[in-house]
């Protein structure tokens, strides 16, 4: 009752937030690399602190990188890694202010000023990774496929797997293909507007 | 060219993503209650790790809560925040983990197998407020308006006038309205798809 206030369309909404859900299961029907990088060459544009860019996405395609990437993970995502289409690991660079200038040409004294220590890096990678990881979920849904991102694995078993240079830090690792049978769970509770939001 | 992998249609990808830019100057369009609820409405279906939902929004309408703001904003951002018909202070609950058995019922005891620590509540917070702030951007240009997130303010001050309970931290300052004159910089160079994807 509230959409009317919104410009985007009632399906778009839809799409997105409303009736995309956290997938469990997948059909069998592959992911083609032309769909993620319409993803990313659509999400890209999404803002951040300084736009930096922390983001670094590893597709696991073959047999060999499945294996390895299922022994870091909890049991319990286990098998639906195992099985969907493709398997997206979501990391952040920590060493993205290296790059920084080149993406902020009217201030590239900024990686200089605000990044020259690792532990601030970090802390900036994870937050603005973690926006980047959004815009990439919201992207997932945007090319008509459903989204299954995890958090139960072994962070640093994968750190050292898919990175090895102790530079990079997993931040989810997203299952992506067009929902299975008996995808998802009944939809949890959210908090209400008035729960989060006050005036001052 | 690679936008017909995508369902979502090229308009609403322009307003969300393509056209979309941080504003840096709004016109005196106000900014309603209604638009905010309709956006939160929407966002709050944004996957989060548990359904966890850290995010607590603070809109800043009265004269005196602007004046409490300004003075913990760096002063390149203190003129647009004062000029922005709305302002949203963006923060996490660090206590989060208290509701989490309402908003998970399937796994109540999630709450004190992952949560019981305060750090791992503060790292899980930051990662998933982050996610949330990204939905909440994607929602505030989903209403045809442009949002100017800021991290250049004195987060401690921020936290201790309008929390002051210890338990919050700030994310980002987001002004929201219509663009102005001269809203925004030339568009900054994006990472190209093949500097951020691998394939295994």
């Amino acid at each position: 009752m509230t959409t009317d206030a919104l410009v985007l369309d009632a399906a778009a909404q839809d799409l997105l937030f409303r009736e995309a859900r956290t997938a469990n299961t997948f059909s069998d029907e592959p992911v083609s690399d032309e769909q993620i990088q319409a993803i990313y060459n659509l999400v890209k544009f999404g803002p951040t602190a300084f736009n930096q860019q922390p983001l670094r996405v590893v597709l696991v395609r073959s047999a060999e990188g499945r294996e390895r990437l299922l022994q870091h993970m909890a049991d319990g995502n286990k098998a639906k890694t195992a099985a969907a289409p493709l398997v997206a690991v979501l990391a952040v660079d920590n060493e993205f202010h290296e790059e920084l200038p080149n993406q902020l040409p009217h201030f590239p004294q900024a990686k200089d000023m605000f990044f020259s220590e690792r532990p601030v890096r970090e802390a900036s990678a994870v937050m603005n990774g973690a926006l980047q990881a959004g815009y990439f979920i919201i992207g997932v849904r945007a090319a008509g496929l459903a989204a299954g991102p995890m958090t139960g694995y072994n962070a640093e078993g994968i750190n050292k797997e898919f990175f090895g240079d102790g530079e990079h830090s997993v931040l989810a690792v997203v299952n992506i293909g067009k929902p299975g049978e008996a995808a998802w769970f009944d939809r949890s509770p959210r908090l209400s507007y008035d729960e989060v939001v006050t005036t001052v």
